[in-house]
Order: structure tokens, then C-alpha cells, then sequence
């Protein structure tokens, strides 16, 4: 360890400062797996170390960079410019679960899984779900404000931020919002705080709404000629006044991904372009009436196979394609430039049309799937490794995806944030005003640019 | 007109400039009736003109008050330091209503009324119903983050702001967000500026999301001997899955306003504490089931009485009593004190209990309403016209009733914002820490401080 760091061990102890090569490179990688080692990892236990650890770094003008469960997609734990990695690992307790106020108290490192799983033995629910909800944590879908299939009705884990304790990059601990639903005192801190991919504090403490489990559920699945009469599907059941809890489309390029991985001949019927997976959930006289609605709309849309669950097991095989899908597409090639861009749902179509044109012109594999009641679609970009030409084509293809996205309206990131891998298109979507506001935004937190640098503004 | 304003002219013409002493006061108020007269009145017409007044007043320094309805209760549009007030009223037009992409794009000035019988007549809808939707604006409520009956099922205004064109202190045109619902690309600047009472930019278009209009629903009317009583029938009818699109509490004070008011013996079963306004709307099969648990839910808490509208003749009788509430307390007095207070909903019959303290101790009339599933209740401290004594006692009151209420982990205000009216009451909610963060954020903004001045903060 470099010695200009051994002062952080009189701030957290001996046990909890971590300089090994092996630790300083685990702690500097996330799920982008285009990781820098840190210079030293610190486990702090308590919001008062975290405040210390941050003087610290400030005063000394030293790179901090707060993890969470180091499994975001655009760098966002990452030590770019090396220094301080602080992993909240240790503050991973649930401590609160309010039934009669609807809300739970947790701090930042607890399993999003845990907490749902913890607030449903008692009837109550968090709906926000993202796929590594198993392996993300509270802290970090906070900072990245993560979505998930349910976002369509439930919305996203922005909606479910009451108040937060955090600690800023100068030291100073702060509580913003609280126990109570409605809070127009002041500005909304709480608010600034989630998505901000831990550049301007770091959360020790999350308070979040929680609302009554829905009893029942229903699902189904719906194959489609065309993506167009997927969505066309979609526009009917919203029509119809239905708000199914996921609406996930996958395209038939991911479907003959899964069906190879799995060794079958084929999951949907012939010339399936998009199957859509729906779920309604509440009051078994609603599930009743929203599951014939929905099956109605995807008839008139014109689905060719309409599947409807009648239990526990085969609604698990429902999802089954889905949740085979990432190990699916890693069969392809493990690397995949794995986007999340959303646009006007309407304009879903147009989006597909788009990667269809850039499929040909840069002759690119690019399976596609995704949240469609929000418009928020994955596009991932397959790289064969080694394929330097390949991965080139892929870099232009992006680049036209983002500028595409953009003139339909849409924006670069629905989910994953920018992070640094992302950096580079911000100016795609916002203007010069706009990031030089936000960059005032960034020093009213964090004067000296310490916490998390490197992230989100390429300078 | 002070010769310094006659730049002003050159900006947007001769006719859009006032400042005669009756448009210099008629500008100078809003509800709060504390008011300050304007300097001068501007009335632009685009979002050009907006940028160059406001780039004029930032380079001579002059206090910059925007005005949407005037109808806000804290004086968040009161010049209280004179300078320009600069009224919206000619951005007021709705423009766009997309209804395959669920959203609105709307100048700031549209009266929320008519942007919600606008959509509903394309079969959508937009939820926030503050009580004044009928004469306040869109700008305002986004100003406001106004709230509203239906927020406990269908959330704030804050939850329908998609993105916004705005203009900052500085004169420079900033766009936020934008048409997708789902959107992670740099700071959420848009939900910052929700319920910033003007006081960080002047919006100048919103874009507004929309959900399907609820096709059929219920109204329903229960009386209960004590307030805890109807705190337990919301509890029971939470753990019974029913979300109800309307929550609404009257005491038994208000109630006998009201029937002092209409000149009729009770509006309400002899020894009403508390009464009930429930909706619930949604599907036809929805609707049926949930009225059955709400009218169970409210037997099993003991209810005195329960009534369910037949029809929309019945419905509108039912809820007459919270329409007339307003008119009502004016016929005690027309001076009070109109808190809009909030504490997690089980401990609103604890705040019940701080307000009967309250009465007993100061000597005043105290009746209260609200939505009582968000645990936001009005507390509304009634002053006799002239009774000096009174008015003291109602401040005293009025400070121990804020105390109260952060003492329950509740919020000085759920609904009216801080203006300049609660500004001395900042600090008993907030920490010094987070004001002065709160304040940087302002500088970022508006380095000079021209902008709305007085508000928020004290000093």
C-alpha cells in the first residue's frame, strides 16, 4: 500500500483497508469487464466512518469512488483515475419494515432479492426488478435509478425513494425527504440523488415505499409475424384499458439464440419475429378480467399463438425464455456492447427498423429484447472475440444507434446510465447548456471533483 | 413606469408591458393575500422573449418573479422584493395530446382543468386534481409538485413530468428529459425543478405523461365515531389489497361548518368524529370488487353508517360536503392559517391528538380535512377578523403544530410549498447541512439570486 493511504487505516482499522493486488483489481472491475485496480479498497461500518473516509479525501484531494454490488453495465464502480474504492458491504441490514406505513428503512448494500423477499413474507411489495436483482444491491438501483419488466405499471425505483441519508463528498452527512409520502419542503435532494451513478454522495441510508402484494397473477404469451403487430398488440390492451405488470417482447433472433442454447428446434412457431410476455397482477377479479382483455388485443393484433399459464410450472416455462436469454446470447460470443436505449413507445417499430438497417449495412449480429410498454428496448451489438474488424463495425454501428435513438425522440439510456463507457455521447442527447448546468450541479456537491471522477462528463 | 424598466419595451413590445398601480398590485398577490406590489408586469409570448428578460434582469440585477395562476397559499409568486413579474398567461396552449405515446405537450400556463377535459375526451387522463385545478396551471402545479385526492393511488404532479423546456436565470434555454418515460442520461434536472417554486428556471413547455381514463367507478361515504376509527378502516382496506383512487377525511368540525353553512340540522349520523370520502375506479370487474372490500373494511372498523352512490346524482350529493368545506370555513372567519402538514399515515390520529391538544391550549378553532391516505391532512387555525389576541395565539399554535408534526417524522408541508410564508420555519425540518447544500444548488442556478428572491430561504 502506498504510504500516502495509511492514514485511512486509523479511520476504519486495520481489517478494513485493503491494498493486495488480487483485492485492488476485484474492487476495480464491474459487469462492463473494462475494470482500472483501485489504489486501495476501505470497508467502512458506519455512516461516521464514511463521512471521515470522505474529509479524508477531500482534504487530500483523492479519487473515491463508492461500490455497491459492482454489477453495473457502464463502469459505474469503477476507479478510473484510481484512489479510494469504498465498498459499503458492511451496511447490509435491513432495518425497518413498516407495515402500517407502507415503507422500509435499509442500508445502501442490502440484496434487492433479500428486501423482496423479506417485505412479501409480510404481504407487502417492492416492485422495482431488475435482472441482477439476485446480485444488485438497494444502494446501487438507487444510484442508477434501475428499472426492470414491472416498470410499466409499477414504475421505475426512482418512484419508491421516500428519503436517503448520505454523505457528501465534503464530509458532511445529510438527510433528505423521510417517512412520508408527500414532502414539498425545499428542493427535492432525494430526487437528484437517485441516478446520479454516485458522483455527487454516498448513500448510507434509504428509506423506500412499499405498497400491498398483488394476490394473483396471470401470465401469458403471445407470438407475432412482425414486431409492428407486436406493438400493434401492445397499443390494443392499453386501449382496452389494461396495465399489465410486464409486457417484455423478445425478438425472433434472441428466440433462435435461446432455441440453440437450449438444443430444441424451436420455441415459437415458424416465422415468429417477436413473442411478447405478459403478466397482470391484483385482485383476482381484475387478473380475471385483464387476462381476457389482453388475449383478446393480441388477437386482433393478429398473434399467431396465444399461451396462457395454469400454473406455478408452466408459468415458469412462460419465462423461461427470457430468463435463458443472457447465457443464450453469451453462446454467440461472450462479448456483447449491450445498450438499453428507449424511445416513444409508438416508435418502437421505427427502432427495430433501424437495427434491421444497421444489421446490413455493418453486417452485425444484434438480438434484440426488451421492456416495449416503456419503449425501452436491449440492442445488443454481438463482437466475435478477436474480430478486430468486427468490433470496429460495431463502435460506427453504435454511434448510429445513439444518433438514431435520439431523432426518434428517445434517449441513449433507459437503465444502465452513462457511467464512463458512455461518457462520449452525452453531447448526443443533451445540449451544451444542458451538461455545463449539470456540471454546476456536480460542483455545488462535490467542489474538488473527488467523489467518483470520471463518470458521466468525459472531462 | 421607473425609466430602467423602459428596456424592457425593446424585449416585447409596448403592450406587454405594464405598470400601473392596479396591474402592479393585481400581479403583486396570490391566495396567501400577503402580497407585495410589482415594479412592472411583463407579459412575453415566447420562450425567446422569456430568455431575453431574463438575461436582461440577471446583467442589471433585477429580482425576477415568474407568475402562472396566482394561486398558490405560500406566496411563491409574490414579488416580496418588487423587480419584474412575469406573468405566463400568453403561453397557454395545449400543444400536442399523443395518444399513441400516452403524453402532452403543453405551454405552462394551460388551466389543469381544461387539459384534463381535453384528454378525456380521447379516452386518457391525467390525474393531479389539487383542489384548484379550475383556475391554477400546469407551470404552477409543476412549480408546486402539486398533490390532490387521487395522489395516493396515482402519485404527485412530479410522477407525470416527463421533461421540460425552461429558462434559467442566466437567460439560456435548457430541455430536460423528454418524451420517454424512462430516461437515465446525466442528472434528472426535470425532477429537480418539480416543486422549485420558480425559483431555479421559468418553464416555458411541459411534457406530460397520460395513462388511460379509468372507464367506470365507485363513491362511497363512511362515518366513524373517532378519527382513529377511519385511520383503522384505511388500514384494514390497504391489507385488503384495494387501492382506492380517493381518500378523503372531514372532521366533525368541519362537518358542522358545513351544516351551519348549508343551514341543515347534520350532514352526518350524531357523534360523527370523522367521515370518509372513498372512490375507487378502474375496470368494471375492479370497481365491483373493491367497493365490497371498502364497504367491509369500513364495517369491520366500526363504521356508524355507509353509503355507496347509485348514481352520478348520488355521487355528487356525496361529495358536496368536501366542495362546500371551502365556502364553509370562510363563514367562521375568513382569516386562516391553511397548513397542508404530513406524518406517515398511521400516526395521523397521533397528529388528531396534537391539534385537540392545540385547541385546548390556545383556544382556537381548529378544523381539519385531508387525504388521509398520504397522511396529509389541513389543518386550518382559524383567526377572527380584528381579534389580535387570536392572531397571537395562532402563530404560537402554528409553530408547535410544525414541531409537532417533524416531532410525528412528518413534513411541514405535503402540498403548498415553502414560498415565503413558511420560509422562518425551514430550518425546524432540515438540518443546517442540507440548507446550505439546497442553496448551492440554487447558486448553480442562479449565481446572482434574481430570480423569485425571498423564497425558500430566509436569507
Amino acid at each position: 500500500m502506498e504510504n500516502r493511504y495509511v492514514p485511512l487505516i486509523r479511520l476504519v482499522g486495520p481489517d478494513h483497508v485493503r491494498a493486495d493486488e488480487a483485492t485492488r483489481h476485484a474492487y476495480g472491475a464491474d459487469a462492463l469487464k473494462r475494470g482500472h485496480p483501485a489504489d486501495v479498497v476501505v470497508l467502512p461500518g458506519t455512516t461516521e466512518e464514511i463521512a471521515a473516509i470522505a474529509r479524508w479525501c477531500h482534504d487530500t484531494r483523492t479519487p473515491l469512488v463508492p461500490r455497491g454490488g459492482g454489477t453495473g453495465y457502464t463502469g459505474g464502480a469503477v476507479p478510473v483515475r484510481g484512489g479510494v474504492v469504498l465498498s459499503l458491504e458492511r451496511l447490509n441490514r435491513i432495518l425497518e419494515i413498516d407495515e402500517g406505513n407502507l415503507l422500509a428503512v435499509v442500508e445502501p448494500n442490502v440484496i434487492t432479492g433479500d428486501l423482496q423477499d423479506a417485505v412479501e413474507r409480510v404481504g407487502l411489495f417492492y416492485p422495482p426488478d431488475p435482472a441482477s436483482l439476485r446480485t444488485s444491491v438497494i444502494g446501487g438501483n438507487v444510484a442508477e435509478n434501475a428499472g426492470g419488466p414491472r416498470a410499466f405499471k409499477y414504475g421505475v425505483t426512482r418512484q419508491y425513494v421516500l428519503g436517503v441519508e448520505a454523505v457528501l463528498p465534503t464530509g458532511e452527512i445529510v438527510r433528505t425527504g423521510g417517512k412520508v409520502v408527500k414532502n414539498v419542503v425545499g428542493y427535492d435532494v432525494t430526487q437528484l440523488l437517485v441516478g446520479s451513478e454516485g458522483t455527487l454522495a454516498i448513500l448510507t441510508k434509504i428509506i423506500l415505499r412499499l405498497i400491498p402484494r398483488p394476490p394473483v397473477q396471470a401470465t401469458l404469451r403471445a407470438t407475432f409475424r412482425s414486431v409492428t403487430d407486436a406493438v400493434d398488440a401492445v397499443t390494443r390492451l392499453i386501449r382496452a384499458r389494461v396495465v399489465p405488470a410486464a409486457l417484455e417482447l423478445v425478438d425472433g433472433e434472441c428466440l433462435d439464440a435461446v432455441a440453440n442454447y437450449l438444443a430444441v428446434r424451436s420455441l415459437a412457431p415458424a416465422g415468429t419475429a417477436a413473442l411478447l410476455l405478459l403478466e397482470v397482477d391484483g385482485l383476482p377479479e381484475l387478473v380475471a378480467a385483464e387476462a381476457a382483455r389482453v388475449e383478446q388485443a393480441c388477437l386482433d393484433a393478429g398473434a399467431t399463438e396465444i399461451l396462457r399459464a395454469r400454473d406455478e410450472a408452466e408459468r415458469a416455462e412462460l419465462w423461461r425464455v427470457r430468463r435463458e436469454l443472457s447465457l443464450s446470447l453469451k453462446m454467440i460470443t461472450p462479448i456483447k456492447f449491450n445498450h438499453d436505449v428507449v424511445v416513444p413507445k409508438a416508435r418502437v417499430p421505427e427502432l427495430f427498423a433501424l437495427v434491421d438497417r444497421l444489421k446490413r449495412e455493418f453486417a452485425l449480429t444484434i438480438p434484440c429484447f426488451g421492456h416495449v410498454g416503456d419503449g425501452n428496448i436491449h440492442v445488443n451489438i454481438m463482437v466475435r472475440a478477436g474480430d478486430e474488424d468486427e468490433a470496429r463495425r460495431a463502435h460506427v454501428a453504435e454511434r448510429a444507434l445513439f444518433e438514431g435513438v435520439v431523432a426518434l425522440e428517445g434517449s441513449i439510456s433507459g437503465e444502465h446510465g452513462i457511467g464512463f463507457a458512455k461518457a462520449p455521447y452525452l453531447g448526443l442527447e443533451l445540449s451544451p447548456e444542458t451538461i455545463a448546468l449539470m456540471k454546476r450541479l456536480k460542483d455545488a456537491f462535490d467542489p474538488h471533483g473527488i467523489l467518483n471522477p470520471g463518470k458521466i462528463f468525459l472531462s
